[in-house]
């Protein structure tokens, strides 16, 4: 195992207090114990707060999109694994302003298993929640089957959505529903070229061959749909596009933002690549993009591969994705 | 060769179209042979130019740097190769505004001999230029042969001091100082892990045995000072701190900035990780840190490993870097 780390056990304390030599003026540990983050930005006075949870291993996300017009806290486990449910009950309850706090995350059983208890726990404080959960994967299950999808990168343009929907001051229930109608228009899929190896496993997550690629892999290492042989760069935007495509109705006129995401161990050049066919397949059929995000959002650690979301857009979202937010990792100035 | 692209010929065409797809609103080709970028930011009437050039395969290094604030233009070659003489010519004519343009670009043969060619041949337009080299890497050469030393990560910063010193309207001289003078207080060393592969040579840039990291390694695979046992992070961070630390002068009450950066395969997590420790070091030593960069900004395509770049500030520095500056690639707005 070849990482630039100290030791498998501090590997998750060890980025936390990375990010807070560097940030610390911007954001800031709840606890001593590096599990919980919030955000230092100002935040407006009564702010729906925004809070989000999963297993390290994905910077970005998770702990990336604490920030302005985004996240106000978020809780990490281990590489791969749910942190604990009291762990998101403290950063409920650290990110109430009086008026609720929207949880958001990725449908996998564990962070649904803590956060529902978490919100059970803040409940005898008197803190309404309300659970959002994204499922934007649309290689982990068929349409008719839609609630078992797993959360991937489209999560980023939810927190966006969520983010900008809290800073506008909307109310708890206006807040789940814009990023809900945000999560009913967003839908994403990804290829994989190589594994990732979890630190305290020592060993990757899955085998391939050095001539093929998954396709439709989950960003732990979840199985696809099928593996094939290596694949040009065109043929695997025209998969994704067209995968995604069958799954949302977009008409001519329609808008978008498509996020092309890299997995870790994928160059910029290959992304743009991608992005270059997606943005020709999609004006080819009358739809134009908007705010495109390209780069890493969304990562495996060292996994080489990359993602497609396309994120379909009405005024409101699009005002939203527009509205300004930072983050120590993300922000939208330049897009 | 599992690379995500159509072919090795059109790499570097279609990563160009790829950000012209993405970005064309702020960024242009400069003709249609796609190795010119020049920036479509509105630009002050009659500031000096600012451009750089060098081979593909770096991003956001070179063509990442083209926008507001930073380069109005930047020519690239093939992965690794210098663009040609008359390419660098086109853009200097393009990008100058009557009052001059800077060449800053890294030392490297080719792109020194070809930008040479370049500024003499548009002497013949009374266009003024001035060249200014970036030879910030202390493991490519002793101190006592530092003109010898290669350009790396440190790059990044020359660009953004240039760029905000020619939107300040300096004239070409005082730009050229000003870049001077933060090149000399600006030092980078790297470690790698792994090699890359050019997609026109198909096979791996240098070999590296699964237990091993080369330290002071060149961002095109050039070798560098020992090959050693694979090193925690905090013993990376050591070394790398350590070599650089002996080649500036540092001293209790100074002020840096610091760019650990990522060659391409590392991911975030490990450049954190890395981070917290040049950031306990420096703390130890009375040094404190202004605006940190932690993640990609010159990569080597998937190059696993980091560098670690350090700045040595004053006060016209500080403010030069803290300007605004925006590109689809980088903006400083939330470091």
């Amino acid at each position: 195992m070849k990482k630039i780390i100290n030791s498998a056990d501090t590997f998750v304390q060890d980025t936390m207090e990375g990010i807070i030599c560097a940030y610390g003026d911007k954001v800031k540990l709840l606890h001593n114990d590096f599990q919980v983050l919030v955000s230092n930005y100002p935040a407006k006075e009564g702010k729906v707060g925004v809070v989000t949870a999963g297993g390290s291993g994905h910077l970005p996300v998770f702990l990336g999109y604490v920030g302005k017009g985004l996240m106000d806290g978020c809780a990490v486990g281990e590489v791969f694994a749910s942190p604990a449910a009291a762990k998101m009950a403290d950063m409920i309850r650290a990110c109430d302003r009086g008026n609720g706090v929207l949880c958001l995350y990725g449908n996998y059983n564990g962070d649904r298993f803590n956060f529902t208890m978490a919100c059970e726990e803040v409940e005898f404080d008197d803190i309404k929640t309300r659970a959002v959960l994204v499922k934007d994967d649309v290689a982990s299950s068929p349409q008719e089957n839609a609630e078992k999808r797993r959360g991937v990168a489209g999560m980023v343009y939810a927190f966006k959505i969520a983010g900008a929907a809290a800073d506008n001051m909307m109310n708890l229930e206006e807040v789940a529903a814009v990023t809900t109608k945000a999560l009913n228009n967003i839908r994403s899929m990804g290829v994989a070229l190589s594994p990732c190896i979890v630190p305290k496993a020592g060993k990757p997550t899955f085998a391939i061959e050095e001539d093929e690629i998954e396709i439709g892999m989950g960003i732990h290492g979840e199985a696809g749909i099928e593996v094939r042989k290596m694949m040009t760069a065109d043929e695997i935007a025209e998969t994704l596009v067209n995968t995604i495509m069958k799954d949302m109705s977009l008409k001519d006129g329609d808008e978008v933002s498509v996020m092309v995401n890299g997995l870790g161990g994928t160059p910029l050049e290959e992304q743009l690549i991608v992005y270059r066919k997606v943005h020709q397949i999609l004006s080819h059929s009358g739809v134009s993009i908007v705010m495109p995000h390209i780069g890493e959002y969304a990562t495996s650690m060292e996994m080489a591969g990359l993602s497609v979301t396309i994120f379909k857009l009405d005024q409101e979202l699009k005002e939203l994705l527009q509205a300004p937010a930072e983050s120590p990792f993300y922000t939208n100035s330049n897009k």
